[in-house]
């Protein structure tokens, strides 16, 4: 329909993640109009992040040396390993500055749908860094879907008897959230994992 | 929070039109993931964008040289020409197949709140097109948005005086649309531009 670089432009746009054929086209116009030093940016950026991340040779996390920040860093114990889905999950766990710990990425979630087992996980490495008994808790923080809890499930029972704590993330009712809007799964879990508080 | 050439990414497909920075993360890590051929092809494609497509010196589409594939092609007639805001609108009136003339790219439509005028669009480019008057017809085919109207309006004005036929291109229900959930305006439009059709 267009000539022929815009229209493969449209077609690469439209293969990445959520961008369907009318964001892509909106994008390939957008970037037809743009200052060329904005779309030099941009291949820039594409260009060095091929070129210089890596994933860390220890967690898997993204990494532009063989080791990430955070396996990088003396200051963060080496006695709790965070074991997580993808890199952005380490993120979003940092954001908190709740957790001073190691990572682990698995790369994904058990799920067989996708043909997504155990053996493409990184789970063999999770295992060669708990061989020397210095990690005395791992905490699975795989997200809270049907991928996740298997994920976890299946590590939980694998880990049990090495004579670690392994813990899973609190399920419940999001904090600044509804009681009225929350769904019954989430309301069920909150009852469940209900605490003490006084009396 | 990332690595530094992950962050930067992240930014520069911020500054995306539609991509939020969720989605921003998300299309990063899928090309961090990806394979290194994939990230080729867009970073080709961009560069081959910018550094081929032009605009067309005659109507104001997107083009590889110098005249766009509509003007260069002997078989289109030169008595008609449709006035679209923008290229994408090129190609939906193309996919249509029942328009056979010439088209003017006015690059928008005339927005007060943007600040864009009638001397920012294409204008004086299509009464130069105009004055040896080859052109019959002149349709408008702006969006039927208030932006859109108040463009047609003032383009109406400005042509009715040289003594060609001017339209506009009709409203009303979208074919395969429900009545029920037509809204009041184009409803109404539908009614002033109803049709004889028997009797």
């Amino acid at each position: 329909m267009y000539e022929g670089v815009v229209q493969d432009l449209i077609d690469e746009l439209g293969l990445l993640p959520g961008i369907g054929p009318k964001s892509a086209q909106r994008i390939a116009f957008h970037l037809l109009a743009a200052d060329g030093g904005d779309v030099r940016r941009l291949v820039d950026a594409l260009t060095e992040v091929k070129a210089r991340v890596r994933f860390c040779e220890i967690c898997g996390n993204v990494a532009e040396s063989e080791e990430c920040r955070v396996c990088r860093d003396p200051r963060r114990s080496t006695a709790v390993i965070c074991v997580v889905e993808e890199p952005k999950d380490v993120v979003a766990v940092e954001r908190t500055r709740e957790f001073r710990g190691r990572y682990h990425v698995l790369g994904g979630a058990i799920n067989p749908i996708d043909n997504v087992g155990p053996d493409d996980l990184r789970i063999k490495e999770l295992l060669t860094r708990l061989a020397d008994g210095v990690v005395q808790e791992v905490i699975l923080a795989m997200d809270p879907n049907v991928e996740g809890e298997a994920t976890a499930t299946y590590l939980a029972r694998l880990l049990g008897p090495m004579g670690l704590r392994v813990t899973r993330l609190a399920s419940g009712l999001p904090v600044g959230g509804d009681l009225e809007y929350a769904d019954e799964v989430t309301l069920g879990r909150a009852f469940e994992g209900r605490r003490v508080v006084g009396g």
